[in-house]
């Protein structure tokens, strides 16, 4: 969410403007991680899922555009300290040394919060805009809401199919390091 | 997640305690956050919602203390940089002016974001608990993944059936002051 100085809220749509700016704000930071979190991804699946995710995120960017337009409001950007937290984890599964296996299991972990964060976030925008009487900007946060639970969905099918199971071998030689 | 200086996973149980630690701290920063987040709130019900879930997190407390002795690991805890960050978009909702019946909207926006994440957290250590042969530690993690669920439900029952109605009736009268 946006951090303004001081937040006031006299009207319903003040408070749905503060979760779209909040969007705007999290999808630009999240275009500046995803290039990294595919360059450090191991396995050539996980690569291709934060390259195309981020194509997707670009399209999200535009729809919260259209959303400003419907409402009349210049789009803006305030720092989204959540999502500032988010990337500053998934920096921190970039940086890890180790098994290469076990770190995409990593950045799955940190992109999957990721994606939590913006299925809650765009769950309240789409209520907000139903109950605002906003049916262009409710089926627009309907679509990237959809493509957040695909790309959370997309992850999880990565890790149990592939990541995990590669990772938990890598751990065998090493299965007493720290248990 | 734990932000150490240098992160290293050398085996699969390295990453399953790292999650670990980063959801003990997360929940603990939480029982700090959730009583301010029942005192701001104006609707007796999400007061009773926010009361309810810090007598669950204390419990999700406990539940992560069995798991550290289920693998003989001392409890320990990191900065959980993005809960930090959740917590406080929160706290600059409880700051926030203006109606407060939108507050309350904006209370639940700030706790569900908060659920969403510890709903990616618990799904990850469940998976990597049960990928590990953890039983034990396996079933905790779903458990407290479900009343997590259950928490961001309720709020989302709290809010389609009472808040945002009234909320959106207190906008009324100042529906164009920013749209």
């Amino acid at each position: 969410m946006a951090l303004f100085s001081s937040m006031e809220f006299n009207s319903f749509n003040d408070l749905f403007l503060e979760q779209i700016e909040d969007l705007y704000d999290a999808e630009h930071q999240l275009t500046k991680a995803l290039p990294k979190m595919a360059e450090a991804a191991h396995s050539a699946q996980l690569k291709q899922a934060f390259q195309s995710h981020l194509t997707e995120t670009e399209g999200q960017i535009q729809r919260l555009e259209q959303i400003f337009r419907e409402v009349n409001h210049d789009p803006k950007r305030e720092t989204c300290a959540a999502m500032k937290g988010l990337i500053s984890e998934g920096e921190e599964m970039i940086k890890a040394k180790g098994d290469p296996d076990i770190k995409d299991a990593a950045l799955i972990a940190a992109a999957q919060r990721v994606e939590h964060y913006e299925m809650a976030g765009y769950g309240t925008a789409r209520a907000f805009a139903k109950r605002l009487g906003l049916t262009q900007a409710a089926t627009l946060l309907e679509q990237t809401l959809q493509e957040e639970k695909g790309a959370d969905e997309k992850l999880n099918n990565i890790a149990e199919s592939s990541v995990n199971q590669k990772a938990t071998a890598a751990a065998g030689a090493a299965v007493t390091s720290r248990l």
